[in-house]
Parts: structure tokens; C-alpha cells; sequence
């Protein structure tokens, strides 16, 4: 009994807007809900015909609360307090000063006691990873990757009064600023050249003299949002009167069609090479002597033909592309990338990781399997498992064993069966309905019930009811 | 008001013990204190004179709640809930059935819902580092630690009942087996030769036919501590009524005077080199035509020469030998393998980690340092640095950096100017007294303060009252 | 005045056409006219337009002489007793009996004392790399790459009388066997299939139930020639009353079209990332959801336009193809494959290998360098250096410092300043022409004087008359 | 019928000294009589009391001949000419110009055409490795070997006219100045202090100011020898009117008892581990308390007892050292680093290198192992060949796979199965003396034969007569 959040998140706050996610049973519907809370009052279908990846957008709110919960000041102290966050891995301080920009780690843990003292002195701290300190940023962008269907990764930037942490540049990703405290300056300008448009890699830091004037100029405020496309040159200062704390919520990096080209084009050649004889015939004997870089400006009708046969066949290649098994390697990176889900208590109580299997009385209690035929289960995320074909064998690629920290953990994955690859197939295009185990389409009960205690085990499935 | 605790820690639990420890101000008196809480009635210099490492040892006491909060079954669940244990790392799943000895771990994170059925199945586990995981064991091993001289570690093992999880053999540590729940039939076996006495790495499982006879065969109950050194073949099963929980405390990994050797011998050769020209000397012409294994059955004169000119050599190498210089090397190893001091709240209060810096009220709060000359301080604990020479530099390695999970971090140090070292050395010998910064043998104020703050930020030293 | 040989070869002796090869000026004419020789009777014109690549030829001539000179057992016996040949670096020792292939080479050098022992026991031998022993070989196979474009490589053997010393098997190369002493039973089959049309690697081991009948079956006797491209299986065992010596001269081995797409592919992507903002743009949202193996039998329109879409990208890419710039890293690999120049005496006296500078005398005689203005000079092979372009930086690879041992030498280069470029160019296009000094095109005398002293002293030029 | 060599050859040539040695059976013996030419008139004995790493030494000779043929510039020039001499790898160019040291090494190979301009604009040359070129200064060192029981290696060192090419240093080997042509000012000055007396290492470049007067100041002719140990400091100056060339012969690099303890020691520790208990028991508990440096000053009781342990520990090392296995580590890397023997002609018509085994008239003659139980054997050098025990096998090292390119192969060995083990060393202690293979301590003429057969084919023994 979801409620229909897109008409009331006007006001809503997070904490009242992920209790209602809780009760959405289908985690692609929890992204799109949760993004278009993010950006409203924009209909997220208007931002990403107009504004996504094309310019930057303000959306200012007048509601100094409408992020809270998300991340805060004393969140800020709290990790530095509890947690072993290290300069240079976790946190980084910085300075922008009369145009030189320096960063400022010692070595070591990041405690209360030094890391204030920087920022007493002027300095911008910049927590990389706040997800792996936070569960509620965790459980945010564990929810938003899967609208994305790339990384969602984020910053937290806490700016002192009158100083600016970073020089001006720009990034390789989608950037969404979310003011959580206090106030900034903002600029932002047009990409310096066509090049510049979406770029694949980051900017050095530009001078004052590169970047022209602003395409837009303001300062947000609590609450507002503040969107710019890669590419787009922005810089941001506190005013005298206020610090600043933001968290800039990022994806998008390194996902593009080229991207995806890179992992297809050589595997296209791959099998052009083995099903066309035409890829495999000797390159012509005297083609050195005409072709090359030397020989470029000789007119010679045998550059021609050469030129030719080879555009026939890299016209010939998209025939031989194996599109489905590059976007594989695609989705295993981003699997690879993703945060692991963020479980809701009742998601918890009915999977592994809250089973209520447990020592008690000198003994454990409720151990052993008790799904049965009967069981009905559900993918715990839509996008938590992929079944991808490497060559021979089928496997099956899974994010519930992630880490928070980026990249600790290897990507995981373990090897489906043939007999049992139709009844994984079926689990995730039944998502998000539940299915009884024994509807499964494997050769016998003792199979489909092996089948769910796997992915159960691994924390891949949920069950209806806790066990 | 410490309580004099060697008097009556009869019958004294855990919490009262490190509640007395607390107020105990030499982290080595806390040590020895603890220690002989743990072997208690045996005075500890009998036992060092005539039981270590030299014969196992049963203390029974029928006081089953003796060591009551060190660790529990509870408190394993709880880590298993809670806690990102993994399979192979942190956990092993063992089983030793009509002879033969068995690992069964799957891969991935040990949940209680896979763990509790192996364990139901009665496969014994077995925690590998506790103390990352329980804040009550890693102050136990980290209080320890200064009495050994030598990484304290711990195993936990849960058994169920009729099984045993491992073989017949024996290990390369000093053994403390603390029964917690349950109890187990344990037998202990001789060394099997004069070569297996204290041996430097552990043995292979045996079969039963290998061992002989047991020269203590024991049913420890929960209170009860068994101590075998390291070369004692031993084996523990579980009655067929009672499961068992022991976790065992270990010393003395290659801590042998061997040990220290392997850093001595090779430094006492280098000097010698360099200050006696006796070594630099070539060799004869001609030696390699009777020396070798080729001649060794050679009656040739020249052969008794060459070795007793080797053995002179040999014999003054000890002269050159620069035993502080490889006992600082040994030391390093040791603070490496430490764990990081578990601070009393009071401790906390006055260093670095409890600092009262913080955010408040839109902005740091009690910010800069307040140490000025007439604070007084004291390193936090006897062994957590030690000043070491490396060649040209003198270095001051620390322990309070170090992470609960075993060499996740670098050895820590920096370095120490030369005008420094007094004042450093002077401050860790003045332990356990307190002392005022301007009593540091430094050159200027300033320098006091800035040596103080430096050792205050790196958590090394505490204050006498909270800044 | 080269006598045309086309006309004569008949009969020709391979030391009468060294020699008049050796008046030829043009390395490339030296290529084609010795590879005629080769094939005779057959035209190359008909040769390549008919058979290569496709289809086993035999050229039969009952003239033993006709080889003469380019290999022997004699050599093959003084290159033994001569040179470091090493077993299983130079050299294979191999059977072939009952269908099981053997290697039984010993380890270390390859003496006459065991060679032989193992030729007379009913071995065959196969000498990896008879270019780097023998002068002849390297010779011959220096001239031939010129007419593939490839690297001509060379493997000998011999096999005694009534033995066969290889199983079955297809290479991945273009082979030419040219029989020297003996006679050789040979059989050559078809690829069993399309896909080993034209293989890029070679194949196992075949039993003779795999392969079919033979497509060709002859005896080939001193003098003949048998060619079959790669893919051909082939087999050849000695009559009993004969041994048999052969050289196969083969190229092409990894020189298809593919191999060539294989650098220009990712080259066009990344030119195309730079230029085409389409290739910069995300990825749809939600691809995941639909592409994907898993997902390659749903229908779903947004499949057909991902795939249409991709498709576009695919087929743009041809637009962006350096091709120059692919064909020169494929030449590169060549360069790098080739056998540096075998000299004629005129080459050798004009070159800086044969240089008139020397000891004499108790000094240096005829020391410095006396290229002047009016010196006359011409690339010492046609093939021998190439001008690329490495992203900012012009380099010259040449092959002349290479080593007769395959890669035993890196690949030589080095850069050319950019104001030097053009008269780099001039000089490799005016070849065969000599061309004065005075008119390469730089801007003064003493910096065409430079270049052309720094092209001799890397031997890539030679002067019209000895310096 | 060996001339007595020791008599005359005052005025001997080498070539006629050669002649001579290669009639003496023992290569021991050939080289000491070399080694006593090298030196004459010195007699050997008094060298190696008085001087040998003692000080400087001059024999100056009058007789420009005595040396002819040892090497020459009429040699260096062909050797450029010929074969492959890289630069920085066998030939270095280098400068001594106003106290300024610098090496001008091209990329590539060394050409006569570029080195002789080197040469005539001021720049010394240094062959690094002559022996690898040069059949007489490989068949110098290879006896010499012997002699030093440690490598001999050589220099060559062409310098112009007027020119200093090396700055003032000392090197780390015995240092043998043979001069061949012309003349050469040479100062050799004491070793500066104690510590750098027969040093380990060799100084970096000193100025003139550093290194005081000279001990030895001489102008050295052709014929005449200049000897000075390691440590002593020494430049070289060619006088206006005429080059020098010298040949510096040298050995004993890392070749002091001190580099054999090095071996020893730590197996000494080893053994002691194992053998005795006292090595194995542990540390005190407070060690670390009062020992290391920070408390090297403390007044400690405990103190004196630890050094007094670890003095007495330190002490019985030497009753476990296994001196001889340390001599065959040591002599391993002797034989790793040794050339491989230059054999005279009859050594090779009687060895595996020259035997007749051939092929001839279409077929291998003399082929099959003729070595019979009446065959006479003897080792092809004395020191070719070693036995020594690798742990559990026994290994039979041996230097005539060497190369003659310092370390270019591995060091060359095989298994001797136990059963052969009493063959081999009875063949080694018979040396010189040939020995007749029944007499081999096996247990069966097919044994003593395989055994004999095995050692001819890897070059280790030849025959009494040609087989």
C-alpha cells in the first residue's frame, strides 16, 4: 500500500519519504520516486529530455529543511569521532587561495581534534566516501544507483565562512548539488569548446583568465539543488556570514556509448576474425610501400582500393557485434561499482541476513533450510543479480556480498548450473512479483528448493514471510 | 583507590578486575595484574620459574562463572549478526571424523544462518581474530601484550557436543586454553623428540598412532585454564552432553633468542666488515681445493688452518655485535604486530580521541591546542613507542595507529629531530610519572609545546586532566 | 647493368643470382626477381593471383642442383660444431612413430656427439632459426621480406631415412618447402573446414583419421618446391632408402586484414570519443533492464533502437579510422620483426659498416665524418626505415641495429626533429634514386650535413662511392 | 715433455709460453706458471707473502715484447669491426677534463667509423669485457682462474695521446695493469684510511685535493706490469707523445673471509635452531624494558646478564658452523662466475667439442658412445667441475656450459644419484691423473660406462686419446 508519493513529496521530508519507499515493493519504482523527490519539483521526465546532460539547472526551494536527515554537520563530527577515517584516503583539506589551490593531509587518522583545527584556519574538507560512514547516505544512493544503472557515488564538502576550497574545473560526471547547510556562491560556465562537451576526463585547475564569464551565477541556499552536466567549469565560495556544507551526488562516469563501444568493437573484430574468411586474407604485399603516414600525401590509386576494402570492412563489423554480451561487460563493471542494498527492516527479517536463526539455550535455534515448495521469493533488488555468458560456462554476477568501501571487495559471482539458468532467468523477469519455489521451471522439487536456498544463502533472494 | 588486587582477586570477576585495572596507572603493573588474574592461585614467578615453557599446567576452580564476560556464545552470534565475518578469514568450519581432518568453508560472509547449520551438523569453528571483533578481548590481549613482551593473541573455539574439530598436533605458541562454556576432554602429549622442544613453526596433523600417551588427560569445565607451551601435541574432544566454548590466548611466536640472533648475526658480520680488516682480508688461494663438502673426509693440515682461522672470525664476531641496534629490530616487529591500546574513559577523556573538540552551534568548538608549559603528561601506555636509531635518523615507532585487525596498517613512525630525542627519551622514561612540559630537556618553549602537541595528536601521549 | 634474369633463371644457380642480385640496385627488384627464382617456372603475377592463400602447388624441376647453396647437411653439421646451438632454444629433436609425436631434447648444447647419435636412433631434427647461423639463410630471407611485407622466417629439417618426425598439423603461416637433399613423401589436405580457412593459429596435433585423403601426394626430390597456404594440413616421412633436408621459408603469419583492425579499431574509437560528441553521450537509463544476454529474447522496441542506435555508432566509426597511422603500427611490428640487411661487398664498402676508418700506425686513420655537400646518397634498403608519427613526435624506425635473433634487439627508432622531417621523406621517397646531399630540403648546408652523417652512422644510408 | 717453464721464461713470448702450458697436464699447475710469467721476475711466493693486498708493486722490464700478443689496438679495431660491441655495454667512452669525469656513450652499436672519432677528438676507451671477443685474453683468464680461485676478469683501456680518462678513485678487486702499447703516467696513492684498506666496495670519483701524495709514481711502458691491491687510490695519464693500451687483469672481488662468513653465519644460526634448545627457548618477558637503544645508557643489572646470554649464544655459533657446505655456496658462485675453459687442440680432439662424430658421404659417421671400461678419463680442468650436497641431493656443478659473456647462461648443474657419488669424487681427487673408467667405485661396468658417457657429453672429461 505504497502511497502515491509523487503527488505529496512537496514538503516531504527524507526521513518520511524513505519509510514510504520502505513499502514500495519494486526497487526501480523506490529510484525513480526517490530521484524525483531530489529534483522536485522538476518531473524528472522533463529534466532528462531538457536538462540532463545539456545544461545546468537551479531549483531553488525557499525550504532550508528539505534535505535534512540526508547528511549534517554533526554527522560530520560524529564519523571523525567514531569511525577511522584516514587524510588522504577518506577526507581531504584543502585550500583555494589568491588563486593557488593546495591540499593540506597530514598523515594518519582524521580526528576531531586536528581536523577542526584546519578548518578553524580556513581550510575545506572534503569526505570522499561518505556512504561508507553513513548508513543514511548509503541507503540513498544504494537506492538511486538503480535509477542511474551506473554508480551514484558522492562528496560531502563543508566550506568555512569567506573562503573557497577548490579552483575552478570541471568533472567527468553528472553533478547534483544538494545544499544541506548554511550557503554558496556558485558560477558555473559553458564547456570552453566542443570538445569539452561531456567529456571523458576530468579538468586540471584553470586560472580565473580561462573560463569567461558564468552561464549562471547564484547562491544556494539549505534545500536548494543545484545540477550541472560534466563538462560544465564551476566554482563555489562561502559568503562572510555563513559555512557552507553540501553533498554533491555524482554518476555517469565513464558511461557512455563509447564505453560501451570499447568493450563491443574489439569483440566484434573477435568474431569477424573466426565466422569471415574475409578478416583473416593476407594484407596485400606491397601494401607498406603506399600506405602509412609517410606515404599520405602520395596520390596512388592502391590507397584507394586499400582504403576501401578496409571501410567495407569496418562497415562489415556492426554485423559481427555481439551487442548483448558487451553490455554483460558493461553491467559487470557497474555491479562491480554498486553500493550493496540498504535492507529495510522487513527486508531484513525475511532474508539471510536477518534470519532468525541464532544461539540461544546453549544451542542454536531455528537452524536448518525451511524453504520449501510453498515458499514464495522475490529478488531482493531488481538490479542485485545478473546472468551473463562467459563463454562456456553461465554465471551469475551479484552485488549483496559489496562493500560500502568502493572496490573492497572483488566483483562476485558464482556459476549457474545449465538445468538451473532458465529457473534464474524466470526469478529476475518476475521481479518484483514473488514466486513460489516449486513454480520454478527446474526438473524436480529437490532442485527448485536447492536453487532458492542458493540464492537465499547469498542474500540474493527474500523471502514473503520471515522464515 | 585501586584496590590491591593480587590480594583478593579471588573469585574476582572480569568487569571487577578491569575496572580495578583502570584505575591502575602503569600499563605494565595493569599487565602482570591481569596476567596473574588469569593463572590464578598460581603465583606468576612460580610459574614463569618453573611451569613456562617448560610442562602444561591445569588450574581447575570449579567457579564456572570465573571468566565470565572475557567471551560468550552470545556474544559470537552477535559478531556473526553484526559484523562482516568472512569464511576462511575471520572464521573456519572444521571437522575431524574417524581420523581424518576437514575444512568446509564456503566462500563468502559467515551469517548465522549458514554457521549455526554447519555447527548443527556438528562441524567445529573456529574465530580467528576476536579481538577485531569484541572490544572486551582486544582490551584483554591489548593489556597483555606488555606483559609478554611479544604479540598476545586468541583463537575462540566452539565445539559441539561428541565431536572434535581438529587434529592431534602441536604449535609454535605458548598456549593459554580458557574454558568459558561447556567443557571439554582434552589430552596433552610430550614433545616427541628433542627437536620438537619449542619448536619455531607447528607441526602437521598426526594420526593417533604417532603421540603415544598422554601425560595429562583432562575434562576442563567452564573457569578452568589449561596451559601447555608450544611442541605439546594436543587434542580436544567434547562429551556427548556439553558443547564447549574456549578461546586461547597465544605468545612467544618466534620470540626465541634464535630469533633475535637472526637480526644480530647478520648486523655483528656488517660491522665487523667495516671496523676489522681481519674480515675484508682475501681468502686463501687455494681453499676451495680442500675445503668443500667434496673434501671434507681430507686429512689435509691446511683444512684444520682455514678452520681455525673461521672459527677466530667467528668467535669475535660477538665483539661487534650491536645487540640494542637488533633488539630494537625485534621491537619493531613486536610494536607492529601490537594492538592498538582499548583506553580506559578516563584515558579517552585526556588524549587525542576524546578530545572536546568538536562541532557545535554552526561552528568548531574548543579548537587549537591547549597544551601549554605547565601541562603535565604521560605516554598512554609504557610500551605504545620506542625510539630506534635506523642508521642516520632516529625514529620514534608507535603503536596507536596500529588497527585491531592483525598488519592492516604499515608499522607507524616518524621521524625525531635531533633536538628532540632527550626530550622523547626523557618522557618515555619517565613513565609512569607524569610530567610537565617545561621539564622536557628542549632548547625553548616553543619546542616544548610543539613536541608535546606532536605526540598529542598521534594519540601517544595523554594529558593529567582533560584540555 | 644487371642482367635481366627474369629471362635466365632457368637453370640459374642460387649463387649466380645472389651475384646478380647484387648489381640491382633496388632492394624491392631484388625481391621480386629472387622470389621468382623461387617459384620458377611458375610467374609470380599468376602465382599470387592463383594460388597463394588458396591452394597447395607443386613445383617439381629434376634439377637437384637447383637449391644448391642455400642450406646443407654439411652446414647443418659445422653450424653444430661451430656455434652455441642450444636444444630447445635452436634446435628440436622429434619423432613421430606409431601416431605419438615425441620431443626428446636433453638440455644444454647442441654438440655433433649427441645430434647425431640421435639422428642415427631415428630422430628428426628441426633448426629453429638457421638465419642466425648461417649467412646464406640470413641472406636469402633479408632479400624475400621485402616481397611479403611480412617477416620470412625459416625452420630446418632432417629426417632419416624410412622416420617421420611431426604429426599431422596445420601452421598458421604461408609455407614454402624447399627440398635440398634426399626426398620427401608429402601429403597435403584440405582445411576441414571454413573456419581453418586461413587459420590465426595453428592447430594440434591430428590423428590420421581426422584429416580425410590428401588433396596432394608426391614425392619431393632435391630441387622441387611444394607450397601450401596456412590452414593446409600437411604430412611428409621419408622413403626408407633416403633422408630428406629441407627448409621451409614462411611469412604471413598474423598479417590479415584483421590483424590490421586490430590496431585501427580502438584507434577509430578513440579518434571518434574526441570528435563525436555522440560517443561522449550517456548511455539510456535504464539499458540494463533490457540488453543484456539475459535479456536477448525479450521484445521490446527499446531493443531494436539501442541496437540501431549502436549499429549508427559502429558504422560512423569507419569515418574516424586513422588508417596511416594503424598501417605504420602494424609496420612497426614489422620493422621490428625484420632481419637487418645481409650486405653485398659494394653495400658494405659504402656503408659505416665498412667504413675506411682504422687503427693504423699507432693512430686512428681516416677519422671524420667527409660527407659534404656533393655526396651522394641512397636508403641502403628500401624497407630498411620508416618515418611515423607518435602523437606529438616524429620517429624514425629502422631495422639496421636489429639482431639475426628474433627481438634478441628492441625495436630501434629515434626521433626526428620536426625540421628535419621533410628531408627524411624526400630521401626514403626518392629511393632508389641517389640524391645529393645539397638537395635535401632543410634550411642550411650544415644541417643537411648533420642528417645525412647521423643516417649514416646508424647504417640506414650508404654513399654512391665508398667515403 | 713440458719445457720447465719456471727456468726460463725470462724473454719467454706468450704465444711460446702457451704453447708450453697447453703440454702440462694440470691445469693447476698451467695456472700458476702463467700467473708467474704474468709477474716474472718476481717469484710468485714472495708476491703473495709480501705484497698481495699488501702494496703497490712495479716491474718494469725494458722489453716492450714481453706481453705481445696478449692483445692489441690492430685487435680492438678488428673486434669493432667484426663483431657486436654496443655502447655502455662492452665499450665505454668516456673523460677526465678539469677534474671533470664524463662518459659519452651514443646509443647502439660501436662502430670503428664513430669510435675512432670518439678517439680522435680526446675520449679514452674501456672494453669492458675482452675476453668475449678475444680468443687469447678468454684462454689468459680461463687458466688464470685457477690460479686466484676466484674470477679473474680484465679491462682493456685505450687512451689518446695527452689525455687523462678517469677521474682519481679506487676499485674494489686486485688490480693487474698489463701494458701493451706506448706509455701511461700512473700515481698510486695509499688507501686514505683504515676503513677503506682492502675495501668492499669501490669510491666514487675523488678530486685531487682529497687524496693526498702518491705512494707510487711511474711512467709505465710497454712490457711492463703495474700491481696494486683494492683500496688503493690511482689516475692514469697518457703524456703528449704517445697512446696507451693496457689490459687490467683483476680479481678477488667480494672474495674475503668476511664474504664467506656471510654464507656461514646464518647457516650456522640455522643449524643451532635446530640443534640446540638453548637457541629455541624465549626471550625474557621484559627484555624490550631494558634493552634497545633508548635504554642503551640505563644502569641495568639485567643488562649485563642479557649480552652475557646473547654473548655465550653468539660464541657457541661457531660449534654448529657447517664451514664446508658455506665453502660450496661460495664456490658455486665462483663456478657461475668462471669462464668456460679454452681448450688446447688436443684437450678439444679428445672431448666432446672436437669429437669426430660428423656427418659425411648422406649419413652421420662415428657416431654412438665409444667410451668403454678400458677408456682412460680425466676432468677437462681441475676445477671444472664440483660436487657439493643441496640439502637431500646431490648436485654436480660445472662451468663448460658457461659463457663467455659474464652470467649470460645460469649456473649449469645436474643430479649425481647416490650411486654415482663415490665415481665422481674418486674422479675428481685422481686429478691430473687420467683414470681408467672400470676403476670407477660403481656397482657395474653398465654403470661405470653410463656414468663416463654422461660426464663426456656435458664437456667435464676427455679421454687419454681421441675416441
Amino acid at each position: 500500500q505504497a502511497k502515491p508519493c509523487e503527488d505529496n513529496e512537496e514538503g516531504t521530508s527524507l526521513n518520511a519519504v524513505l519509510a514510504d519507499l520502505a513499502t514500495v515493493n519494486n526497487s526501480r519504482d523506490r529510484a525513480s520516486k526517490l530521484f524525483q523527490w531530489l529534483i522536485h519539483p522538476v518531473p524528472a521526465k522533463d529534466f532528462f529530455r531538457d536538462t540532463w546532460e545539456k545544461k545546468p539547472l537551479l531549483i531553488p526551494r525557499q525550504n532550508p529543511d528539505y534535505y535534512n536527515g540526508l547528511f549534517s554537520t554533526a554527522e560530520f563530527d560524529r564519523i571523525l569521532r567514531e569511525d577511522d577515517v584516514q587524510y588522504g584516503v577518506n577526507l581531504d583539506v584543502t585550500s583555494y587561495t589568491n588563486g593557488k589551490r593546495n591540499t593540506h593531509n597530514p598523515p594518519g587518522r582524521a580526528l576531531p581534534f586536528s581536523v577542526w583545527d584546519f578548518y578553524s584556519s580556513g581550510c575545506s574538507l572534503r569526505m570522499l566516501n561518505p556512504q561508507a560512514f553513513s548508513s543514511r547516505v548509503w541507503n540513498f544512493l544504494s537506492i538511486l544507483q538503480e535509477q542511474f544503472g551506473s554508480m551514484a557515488g558522492a562528496n560531502v564538502y563543508l566550506t568555512p565562512p569567506g573562503t573557497q576550497g577548490f579552483a575552478p574545473h570541471y568533472d567527468d560526471i553528472e553533478a547534483f548539488v544538494v545544499q544541506l547547510e548554511g550557503k554558496k556562491h556558485w558560477r558555473v560556465y559553458n564547456p570552453r569548446s566542443l570538445e569539452d562537451v561531456l567529456p571523458v576526463t576530468s579538468s586540471p585547475n584553470f586560472s580565473q583568465s580561462e573560463i569567461g564569464s558564468p552561464v549562471l551565477e547564484v547562491v544556494l541556499e539549505a534545500g536548494d539543488l543545484l545540477y550541472f552536466p560534466r563538462g560544465f567549469i564551476h566554482q563555489g565560495d562561502c559568503l562572510p556570514n555563513s559555512h557552507s556544507l553540501h553533498v554533491t551526488v555524482s554518476s555517469f562516469q565513464r558511461n557512455s556509448w563509447g564505453d560501451l563501444l570499447a568493450k563491443l568493437v574489439p569483440a566484434a573484430l573477435g568474431v569477424a576474425m573466426e565466422e569471415d574468411v574475409e578478416y583473416r586474407q593476407g594484407l596485400p604485399l606491397d601494401y607498406l610501400t603506399y600506405m602509412g603516414v609517410q606515404n599520405s600525401d602520395k596520390e596512388d590509386p592502391r590507397r584507394e582500393k586499400f582504403l576501401s576494402r578496409m571501410g567495407g570492412l569496418m562497415n562489415k563489423l556492426a554485423g559481427y557485434a555481439p551487442v548483448d554480451a558487451a553490455v554483460d561487460e558493461k553491467a559487470k563493471e557497474f555491479l562491480h561499482d554498486c553500493l550493496p542494498p540498504a535492507l529495510t527492516p522487513e527486508e531484513q527479517a525475511s532474508s539471510v541476513q536477518g534470519s532468525s536463526t541464532r544461539w540461544g539455550n546453549g544451542r542454536p535455534l531455528n537452524v536448518g533450510a525451511r524453504i520449501n515448495s510453498k515458499t514464495r521469493v522475490q529478488l531482493i533488488r531488481a538490479g542485485c543479480a545478473r546472468l551473463c555468458s562467459d563463454g562456456e560456462v553461465i554465471q551469475l554476477y551479484y552485488t549483496t556480498d559489496n562493500s560500502r568501501v568502493y572496490h573492497k571487495e572483488e566483483l562476485k559471482s558464482f556459476e549457474i548450473k545449465t538445468e538451473y539458468a532458465d529457473a534464474v532467468e524466470f526469478l529476475i523477469h518476475a521481479y518484483p512479483k514473488f514466486v513460489v519455489v516449486q513454480s520454478f521451471p527446474c526438473d524436480s522439487a529437490a532442485e527448485k528448493i536447492a536453487l532458492a536456498e542458493l540464492l537465499f544463502e547469498k542474500g540474493i533472494i527474500r523471502t514473503a514471510e520471515p522464515l
